[in-house]
């Protein structure tokens, strides 16, 4: 029988825990990554060395690589001192491989050969681009950083949303898109990890054309000022919006209340559960309902930080791919 | 037959060719590396990160992997702009290493398993030091840098050189020695990469106890104001005595006259070609005359670029492990 093809839609952590449990079923995976990341390490290394986003990718990478723990460790090791600090070393890694390759692309394959990687990632654009949205109040944010940082967005209402400049997609999402089995979007941060993947180019065409079933991983938590009192729906609609068809054919969504205690913590900086508005209602999709919720405490390896750092109501890898399989087989 | 063990004694660029030349023979290797660097890349690291120097072990861990092209590529390759200008990735994997695993040593152990190195690179101490030299004029120089650039060191007379701390010798260094069936020590800057080996404590008693026949690799050009108008004899004078006994069997030195331009070139700045003082005299060492010239143009891989940044007049490492492994035998 025929492998079957899936590809992940997103960015950031949400791909790495999903990639994690995608990785251990008989597969062919493959990564399309956002490339509009701009803070931290990734956008230093923007400004300085001229690079593309590396730290999406590195995440991606890693999540896939079968090479030792110890590599998977010091690609996600951050330096703490001095004028390194900060920087992961894996984005280091990308970066010098960029720049001996003269391409960023040839440079995640060179790292995907070096790391063992298992699937292709591939990001989601080559061109050096910068995420916009102009508010209704007039004001104008330029980069993920100042996006997702932004606390008036929700209240201001979005005019426009869109890449500077416009950006065409790498032709192997493309080709990946078209070929799926499973298109696979999200989880993670509505505006500054999924929605800029479909901003691109040829991605909402290729998926509109694709055969593929499209599934999407619905977010466990809205964020604050941005997706405040989402349902399940919103997403949906905007995910589809994007698109430019109703082409969201599953969602998944966790069934399990996660534990009081952290769900107060959340709630302190607004981010609280997402919920289904009608569960029953007439949708175009299929609601999946399943606990998706890692009740590990979380205890990670260094491999596993930057899961660690952001979320601790979480999605887990492993669940999460159990229920993907079950519905790119039924 | 017994696999016989080669041990080299050196540093830096000279180690990096020696070590790419003998790596091709069916012997055992064991790379001794100075641990007093503490300029460019290097010292920036020492300074901000508190790691141990890392970039001669890193030239003697590229010489001896058997990975890809690509991955030594990147081990070499140096950032040129922005708050990353001038490291060497490969330091920087280092020292992640070295903070991964609160140990410089593991940390190269690690670093030697994944850039797959055959044979074993041994850093010579593990005890953080400053390489210090006081002189006759009461000057006091403190680091390897400064000894380096001092111009003065000859005409005022060396007083004193030492390591402060004082430093033990790995244990597996002493090991190694004990076992080795040849020892080889340098080419390479005399007060700055090969005499500091001596300095710690152990390694002049390793080799005054081992059994190995031991050889020493004589500079093909002096050094301008520290090792002016140095004859052969001169060298191996001052390394029996930081051995403390009449050590060296053997000493090879090129007999093949550079191109006139490069040695104009090396003229300009005083770094005169050595030569022999007596070559029939009553040495108690063999001199091994050969051609062991490199007489390629400097024609480097972005791997081999930092033999190529600091030396025209240099070995041919192929053709000085031949030289080699012929004393190994006879």
């Amino acid at each position: 029988m025929r492998r079957k093809n899936i590809v992940t839609i997103g960015g950031g952590t949400g791909s790495f825990m999903l990639l994690s449990g995608l990785k251990k079923y008989p597969v062919n995976l493959a990564a399309i990554v956002s490339m509009t990341d701009d803070g931290g390490s990734t956008g230093v290394l923007r400004d300085e060395l001229g690079v593309l986003p590396p730290g999406d990718v590195r995440q991606c990478l890693v999540a896939l690589s079968d090479s030792s723990k110890e590599l998977r460790e010091l690609m996600n090791y951050r330096f703490a001192e001095g004028g390194l600090k900060g920087h992961s070393f894996g984005n280091l890694f990308l970066s010098a491989l960029e720049k001996i390759n003269h391409s960023f692309s040839k440079g995640v394959e060179k790292a995907a050969r070096i790391l063992d990687v298992r699937g292709e990632v591939i990001p989601v654009t080559e061109t050096d681009i910068v995420l916009c949205m102009d508010l209704q109040n007039g004001v104008k944010l330029a980069g993920e950083e100042e996006i997702n940082h932004n606390r008036d967005l929700q209240r201001a209402g979005i005019k426009k949303f869109y890449l500077r400049p416009r950006a065409k997609a790498s032709s192997k999402a493309i080709k990946q898109l078209l070929a799926a089995d499973l298109i696979v979007i999200g989880p993670g941060n509505h505006y500054c990890s999924i929605a800029p993947n479909f901003l691109v180019d040829g991605i909402p065409q290729a998926i509109r054309k694709s055969k593929a079933k499209v599934v999407y991983n619905c977010n466990l938590v809205n964020k604050s000022s941005h997706t405040d009192g989402y349902f399940l729906e919103d997403y949906v609609t905007a995910l589809n919006g994007l698109i430019g068809a109703e082409r969201i054919d599953f969602v998944t969504f966790n069934s399990r209340r996660p534990d009081a205690k952290l769900i107060k913590k959340y709630a302190k900086t607004k981010d609280l559960l997402v919920k289904v508005r009608d569960l029953r209602g007439d949708h175009n999709y299929q609601i999946i309902m399943a606990n998706l919720l890692s009740n590990s405490k979380p205890k990670f390896s260094a491999a596993d930080a930057i899961a660690a750092q952001r979320s601790f109501i979480r999605h887990d890898g492993a669940k999460l791919a159990k229920t993907l399989m079950s519905i790119l087989q039924s």
